[in-house]
């Protein structure tokens, strides 16, 4: 429940702006491609998810820390944790690190809440449930 | 059936790129728009147009040609003119002004086919043939 | 420094996802034209600010929640409040909501960090800190 | 000159639309990452050509053709070809295929100038000459 999945995007030129750093809003998509590879690396695919069992991860809440900017042509470490798992929530948390020197980038989280094509919450149908063991309740971090 | 449809947006941060204009594919949201607000000012809306009569416009061509770059925060005149109408498809064409020196920042053009959700060509429904006339064979253009 | 400034703006199909709603990096890109948009009623050009005073205001942190969601062709208000004021820092507070029912869609924050064109963080220029006075010690928030 | 390079890049959510297929402008930045990837494969760095030999190559034209929709999470080859190759322009070709059956998704060109960082057309420098030999006369197609 602690492992990073990995996974390495490149900095596009369409991802930059004047200030000639990434534009913010990128991180968020940087987000999405390290769930979408871990949910893959652990051995189900996200289109299948939504598809076959009509369960959409939607994002409910979002946050990044940015440390030092990503630059033109950077290749991307996305770095993927599960942080809290519940039976209708998933939390994650994400590192973004420079891959050729390891710096820190950006730090972030997400919360979704899990939901039919209708936008209903829903539970998370039983056969991803071994991918989210539940998070036992003396770790759920408050929150205010 | 020559006359230009006219709406302005206001360049974004995010549209800019390192080299400190505007990124070329953003030009072709500008065309989108340009299309969405022609077919309000018409006076029917795309959006119902997709979800009561089943009819998407289908981009099946675009092209783009640049004259001088969209700058940050530039004010810009989108000018949007249906170029051709036949039965199953549309033509725009379109020029991308700044708007306050009235220079020529782009033209362009994108060809579309009428189809229904499941992306199959159909013709463009009764009640919007009103807006788009036939283009007269004599005037369709040849093209290579 | 309680008000909100307001500004609206239509979805763009280019900002939909496959799920028929908003994607959500397309937030953040509506806090910028909050901010910007801000500072053109306050009374200032942010884009002067970059260019004549090497001022840039540079994102170090941003949240988003995300409450309902935003819909193709919708008319979007942006409510921006200056949420607090340092002399090398500003935090903006957001709301999003659907102009025509008044539906709170989504509610932010960012900060920033003035900084130069090499990045280096500055104190905010003179001529900008009317626009921005300082808040009261007392009122800034503890964070964890 | 008239190989293919070849690099793939897995479809984003965020760059699907609330039609269910990839949004046409990404296909410009598919375009743009086959340019990038062509340079590298032929052995030099756009960006270091950018920041070392104060040469940008400037888009002055695009088109783009679509056959089939690319989906989400799609693994995409993009294919990109230099098809003229003069002292002060370059124009590239590009086929887009699903990677996964070998299907043409979509077919593009680009047109570019070569120009100095304050957008002056220059030649290209010498360094970068043997990698584009100058197409013959002879080749140069006709455009009206």
């Amino acid at each position: 429940m602690n492992d990073f999945y990995e996974t390495t995007v490149r900095v596009r030129y369409a991802e930059t702006d004047r200030m000639g750093v990434v534009y913010y809003a990128n991180y968020l998509i940087w987000f999405e491609i390290g769930r979408v590879e871990t949910f893959r690396q652990m051995g189900f695919s996200y289109k299948e998810m939504e598809e076959r069992d009509d369960s959409y991860v939607v994002v409910a809440e979002s946050r990044c820390r940015h440390h030092r900017p990503a630059l033109y042509d950077d290749l991307i470490l996305i770095r993927t944790r599960v942080a809290e798992a519940r039976s209708r929530t998933l939390r994650f948390a994400y590192e973004i690190r420079r891959e050729t020197t390891g710096e820190l980038l950006a730090t972030g989280e997400t919360l979704h809440v899990i939901c039919d094509s209708r936008n209903r919450p829903k539970v998370l149908p039983q056969k991803y449930r071994k991918y989210f063991p539940l998070t036992p309740p003396e770790e759920v971090p408050r929150r205010s």
